[in-house]
């Protein structure tokens, strides 16, 4: 990993997990190209949902953001294995999309996101601003608070 | 932008309003390659959403659809600032995602998001035929009726 | 279409059917350089939707399995259409993305989309594997039980 991206996970106390084994017939990365397609990652912390339930009932906004800064750990984790362990071969991140479970009254969900949108970008700089798409469900696997995919552009 | 697009809009009585700046560590598009990626647009007329609340409850299907279009003019109005003006560069609309606020008895997402389908190939021709998926969300970012977001093949 | 997945199918019982036609403003795919992406598929059975309603209430996981078994074979059959008959062309699922009608409290989405995920590793083999995300929404269109879009790397 470059030495920069290093540097800032350790400023910003960040230990990227174990990227978690695909589970089924499915992936956790399919590189095509210079894009790297990840699945969606859900708020896992020590093999564990870490953030539960629905926003606007059990999950409030800051616990909501808390939520989304690890499914973008879990995002990186799952990047850097795809890419060797050299997160500076992401050129850039391209689009995420957010799912945040939600009740009906409850329509922050751009604020919950930012959690994840912040710490792409305090980590990869200018690399790390996407578009973006930050959306109400009405439910998770595993009860997980909220679940984001992503792709980039790598090198 | 070309004439032709030019035409087509004023025909239509459209005006692109000014591209949203980005409000966060995101942005409103990422160009990667030839593809545009724009993030999700919501309902916004004259600075702000112009139609709120579920389908299904609030807002009847021809509201929604007047929701989409309102998306789709502000993804033409992103896809214009990520083009230096010329719409005339989009080859193709290449995907739609488009997000419907429901409540569960709602199942009509499709019709609601050919306001924007509708739009897009008024304006854009072949061009402006896309893929796309169309949803019921348990709830959208300011209570928001639609949420769209695409991606596109750029000259 | 290459023999090897004419006889997975075959094995299978798996006919696919004729691709249905585009409905409006959009199309069933758009091919942009080496990437197919194909619009959202219902679980569609003879021309309507064989399973309807919500996960977790009017649906079990076996049978929202089925619907998304069912999605799968409709994205074979828009795929076989994009590509000429041909889905040996097909070099890469890149992406799905699972969208589950979900009750609040029904939280096996992951589950669910396995059924689509098991029948295209099952149909393409590695080819078929690809990256994901599975969600629950308030509602899908039709009231439909599942809705899957995918992208697809082509030769």
């Amino acid at each position: 990993m470059s030495d920069a991206i290093q540097s800032r996970l350790k400023e910003l106390g960040i230990t990227l997990p174990q990227a978690a084994a695909p589970a089924a017939n499915y992936v956790p990365y399919v590189i095509s190209g210079n894009l790297l397609y990840l699945s969606g990652q859900l708020p896992m912390e020590n093999g564990k949902v870490a953030v539960t339930g629905h926003l606007g009932r059990d999950v409030d906004v800051a616990a909501g953001q808390r939520a989304a800064e690890l499914c973008a750990i879990n995002i990186l984790a799952q990047a850097s294995a795809a890419l060797g362990g050299d997160l500076g071969r992401i050129r850039r991140i391209v689009k995420l999309n957010g799912f945040v479970a939600s009740v009906p009254e409850f329509v922050e969900q751009h604020l919950v996101i930012n959690g994840a949108s912040n710490l792409l970008a305090s980590v990869l700089g200018d690399a790390g601003k996407h578009a973006r798409a930050a959306v109400g469900m009405a439910a998770l696997p595993l009860n997980a608070a909220v679940e984001i995919d992503a792709v980039m552009e790598i090198a």
